[in-house]
């Protein structure tokens, strides 16, 4: 090697440790800027106001998630993003037609208990169901117990969730069956109907619904749920007295086919707009609640995204697309009309992103993927450190983007602060009020720059 | 060394390493019991409740603040401390004596505002001081416009905090000054009476007190706060209109001498009950507040630590000793009290924990230390990482056990999560609904923790 083969050997050498250096430097600071950006603007937060106050209850099939989709539309339009549509679907769809009852009747008293439908479940008859109350606190109870004892009462499913766990969506793991799958075994054995604990770590007044699902060749018995107050009330009055009754009335019904949507939205790749990222939440929430962390929070903070992007004029390299998801509650219809759409389209997918975990103060990235993949992303998520994101790893996407994995892509999910969420989660309480617009901007923040880093670095 | 010698050595070492293994064990299995006992308990959530539902604004020497220490004093006793007393004094002290008024009157319109009167602050006249308006951003503004722009006017102090900042705390200490030092400033060039803005993170209709000083020489002029929401309205009203005049009415009072207390009770220690662990927050609140997270969350933090150590049976080493202090919020005076007492009881304090940063999600803990303590703090803390402590270090104790410093005593406060706290933060916001119990359990698990590893190691 001569002499001046070294002297450039050895200048490139510094310029390019230089331009590293550089790069480095440019990254700390857009991202110190997203976060700004974030915590200083109200947009997101008015935006989600908007949507709860105007479209809260926006269970997919009812004309308040047609009012969604369009005020959602309608805010990202205003970003002004170089593509943005309806992807147009019919779906089943299933709703209630007024607010469910219980009363209970115990010697010559009665009392009326706070109840809400849940999701999916049939009507009782018009006059309600009147039946003898039996308590149990798991699925294998039931069996136990068999038909002679559980034939012709209304099952009452009591098992709190597990409070002393740490993060709380293992607590709700591990209670959730009772709800989604009470009723198909109650039914097995001759129940009339069922009544579940709210799924809350709380005690007070609120009834959180959710999914129950039949078993097919099995009677359908109405099920609804009850605020965990009144059923540590029920379970008390049924263990002090001997003729313990409950009636119970609700009147639901499933609609063949609704017209619905998913919205997409796209900033185009200035160098590879064939390759997405995907960042996505789901428009629908239950109807009985305003919908204000789950999901509305994730929509807003991902149209966010698009928002502080064009403010700070970060030009993506690959593309950055937007979607929003019809029907996470009941069928996830719009994750599957997405998923079929994406194994035609046969563009690219980076990796896909979900906030579904509530506008919480974020802490950190659930990673499906594989072990290079996760580690890269890892690393990429150690520059967030300072901003409080301090737990990434191996975790849940969401349910929206899991169809995106038999095509090998990459699904990451925003984790949150977990111990507020079941106070909120499918209720009346999950209001704009009892969302932080500054913790729900900190998850704006964090996945605009997650998105940002994937974007200039890659994850191989 | 005979053999003899080096098998005792070799029994002994193995010995020692199964207790150390042992004691490992031990500690961890403590602190596991500790979380799921404050998870899923809740007693102090109850007594929050209570505290702030019959002794809301207990400011020192309300009335509020007498049933605030019954209260208290009535809770700590059914845990069955070994003392319990309450540490009487005297203090002077000021009160509202009504809501102060605010209105603009611009053209032939007028608009009343949200506000508050300041800690401290002096009465209007009985009919009020109406006034044309001056907006500044900052002290120095106001020195560069001097008397002949400011005499006889009503200075608006409306610098926002600056939600730029991640810690809430840091965009507080940027804009506090506003309040605590504006009107003695504004007085100096000779203004009627001051309104600052409140000092919030959100746009919203709650207006935020504290205390307002003024400089001994100078007139004291009154003082109110607005809220958010009406001052960037009366900004907005300024700008537009030529001539703006605010009318602002309070009426407040000192009062020379009032009786009080602070509370005090003791696990004593089994070993070394002459050495102390003090455990504290303060029962005062501003006159407008419920105080759930300043700082009734605190109060009832330490008080359940006791029930926590009681419950599980875990004998302390140490004597701990709560020290529910009053009026942290006007003159610091029973933390000035409880200095007294240490100076004079002359028994040796390990260390001194404060919580008063709101029953929020923590992070870690504050320490006011020695490098040396603060390692072995900081050490003693990795093993609650897995309980989201993981952000220990240097940092600050807490207002009520500052004065405890002079004597060496090693401060510890609990750090949480501060984006929400400037909405609740001195306002009627700060209710018991805003606080989420298992949050606050968290908090009372982490110091449990650490009072129980600090006992159990010492931070030598």
């Amino acid at each position: 090697m001569t002499r001046r083969h070294l002297i450039i050997l050895a200048i490139t050498a510094l310029f390019s440790g230089a331009l590293q250096v550089n790069a480095q430097e440019t990254e700390k600071n857009t991202i110190s800027a997203i976060y700004q950006n974030a915590l200083t603007s109200y947009d997101a937060y008015n935006n989600l106001k908007e949507l709860c106050t105007n479209a809260g209850g926006r269970l997919v099939g009812s004309s308040a998630s047609e009012r969604a989709i369009l005020i959602l539309k309608t805010q990202v339009g205003k970003l002004n993003p170089d593509t943005s549509y309806l992807q147009n679907y019919t779906t089943p769809s299933w709703r209630c037609k007024s607010k469910s009852q219980a009363i209970v009747y115990y010697g010559s008293k009665k009392k009326s208990l706070n109840v809400v439908n849940l999701g999916l479940s049939v009507s009782t008859p018009n006059t309600g169901i009147k039946k003898q109350i039996l308590e149990v606190h798991s699925l294998i109870e039931l069996d136990s117990l068999g038909s002679n004892v559980v034939k012709d009462k209304i099952v009452f499913f009591n098992r709190a969730m597990d409070n002393s766990k740490i993060n709380t969506f293992e607590a709700y793991s591990g209670a959730v069956d009772q709800r989604s799958r009470g009723a198909a075994k109650a039914s097995q054995y001759g129940a009339s109907g069922v009544i579940v604990r709210s799924m809350s770590t709380e005690r007070y007044d609120f009834s959180h619904t959710g999914v129950s699902r039949y078993k097919e060749g099995l009677k359908e018995i109405p099920n609804i749920s009850i605020s965990t107050n009144d059923a540590d009330k029920l379970s008390r009055i049924s263990k002090e007295n001997t003729s313990v009754k409950v009636w119970i009335k609700s009147s639901t019904e499933t609609i063949d086919s609704a017209r619905t949507a998913n919205l997409i939205a796209e900033i185009k790749g200035s160098q590879h707009p064939e390759k997405i990222i995907v960042i996505g939440a789901h428009i629908d929430s239950w109807f009985n609640s305003p919908g204000a962390h789950d999901d509305g929070a994730g929509c807003e903070q991902m149209i966010d995204v698009f928002r502080i992007f064009k403010q700070l004029n970060i030009k993506p390299i690959n593309t950055i697309r937007l979607v929003l998801f019809m029907d996470e509650e009941m069928y996830q219809s719009g994750s599957k009309v997405y998923a079929d759409f994406v194994e035609k389209e046969k563009k690219e997918h980076i990796v896909s992103i979900e906030s579904d975990a509530g506008g919480l103060l974020p802490l950190g990235f659930g990673i499906d993927a594989g072990d290079s993949v996760t580690n890269a992303i890892k690393k990429l998520t150690e520059q967030l450190f300072d901003y409080g994101i301090y737990k990434t790893g191996r975790g849940y996407g969401g349910v929206d983007i899991e169809p995106l994995k038999q095509f090998g892509i990459p699904l990451i999910g925003l984790s949150t602060n977990s111990q507020r969420y079941f106070e909120y989660h499918h209720s009346a309480n999950d209001t704009v009020e009892n969302v932080s617009r500054r913790e729900m901007q900190l998850g704006t923040a964090a996945i605009a720059s997650l998105v940002y880093l994937i974007d200039r670095n890659g994850i191989n």
